[in-house]
């Protein structure tokens, strides 16, 4: 039995990056914090927020080693508190949106620590508010999904029927495999004529928001040297968005193809 | 010809109702407004952050006549624009999250008003990090949906293949229609036997989160009497959520299902 009460884990979502788009409660809890677990999806500005006399520990992946297992972070967390040490695990985007929180909460609550949950702008909300990309839209799509580009092995996931007419896919993590999935929808029989969006570095000043066609995505990534963090949209939802074309004859397809938007 | 430049729309997301869930921005953009235009799920405690002098308009079902037109809304925010004055246009949740914002930034561009939107926590994001249940999962799920019970008709709706084996379908607004949602996805080929949460005034001192089988929705929502708003989560993640067992038999299903988790 340990000598002190457990201290409560805080999994928090840090949102897209933009320190302005943190929530007050997270924006709280990083200034009274005294000890901060880490991915490298948080931003240094965000970090800057903490206590100088808050530890901070970094779990991201480093230049010469891996970044800490899953089950290294969750002894950590669960080590942490049952020592007394409250932690604020700050996570990029939200929680529990390809987060890994669950398993964090999963192993707290095994091990008998209080563990709390405050949500964050997922990436892709936060990207697709700025590119102004309607996620549902009444004329254009009625579900929204999301699926992570290198979550498992791309192949070994089911994605079919999760694009297409009046519905949006958004891919998170899929820059690098963005041949891949073109290949995978078209193959699942998404058309190969259905607009896409690349979202790169969401909610930051440098963002760049570029359409194509889903046969164009692999090409596209390439020869616009897109680069991650990245987010992929698939349907008709682009045509809506402030985005730059960088498929010859796009301009023309959208004029003559107002069956596109219906 | 107008003679003063147009002003700025803000589309901004109030987030699921908690107040320490809005953005830093929002706050910002409240406290700074002169005129807000507001729909019925924004909260009297997030309303009361806008300055004494802001002029507030609610656009909500109000008792005894309709909520605003869409269309209404929409020439609303244009013409105050278009004379000068700015309107922060707040939403529940996130703006592009069945916020219908897409048609309000549709209208703006239409109309040569500089629009911007702030992403918000969607309802279901908040509800869900309260009641500590992971929409993706890397043991349950890697694809999470988002649908709306009352956008449109649902018998118009085409959900077949959002629910399912390493899937999560969340269904906004879907309590006054439960039971037919749960027909509707077993007509598809869902499992009965698929457990669902429903999640009742999610963020809030009073949320309570339910959990059944698939089969058992429709009178459960009844037999428990649960109002709006809720959200139903369909999915084997929703075993991983802090929630209320609500099916007699549930904990001898769980304790020899393990395949369900699976």
């Amino acid at each position: 039995m340990a000598d002190t009460l457990p201290a409560t884990v805080h999994l928090v979502g840090a949102g897209p990056g933009d320190p302005e788009l943190l929530t007050i409660k997270a924006v709280r809890l990083i200034r009274d914090a005294r000890l901060i677990v880490h991915d490298g999806l948080v931003s240094d500005e965000i970090l800057a927020l903490a206590s100088p006399d808050a530890e901070l520990i970094s779990v991201a992946k480093q230049r010469s080693r891996h970044s800490m297992p899953q089950d290294a972070i969750n002894a950590l967390l669960v080590r942490c508190a049952l020592a007394g040490e409250a932690v604020v695990r700050l996570k990029g985007g939200d929680p529990f949106i390809f987060g890994r929180g669950g398993e964090e909460v999963d192993a707290c609550r095994a091990a008998g620590v209080p563990v709390e949950v405050v949500p964050g702008i997922s990436a892709a909300i936060g990207a697709a508010a700025q590119a102004q990309l309607p996620l549902t839209h009444r004329d254009a799509s009625s579900a929204v999904t999301f699926v992570a580009g290198q979550c498992k092995g791309l192949t070994d996931q089911d994605w079919s029927g999760l694009a297409g007419k009046g519905r949006t896919l958004v891919i998170y993590m899929g820059v690098a495999t963005a041949a891949q999935i073109a290949d995978k929808l078209i193959a699942d029989g998404v058309s190969p004529g259905l607009p896409v969006a690349v979202l790169e570095n969401g909610t930051r000043a440098d963002m760049r928001t570029l359409r194509t066609l889903l046969a164009d995505l692999g090409d596209m990534v390439e020869r616009e040297a897109v680069i991650s963090p990245a987010l992929i949209v698939v349907g008709e939802v682009t045509a809506h968005a402030l985005a730059q074309d960088v498929l010859v004859g796009w301009a023309q397809r959208q004029s003559n193809g107002a069956e596109m938007r219906s």
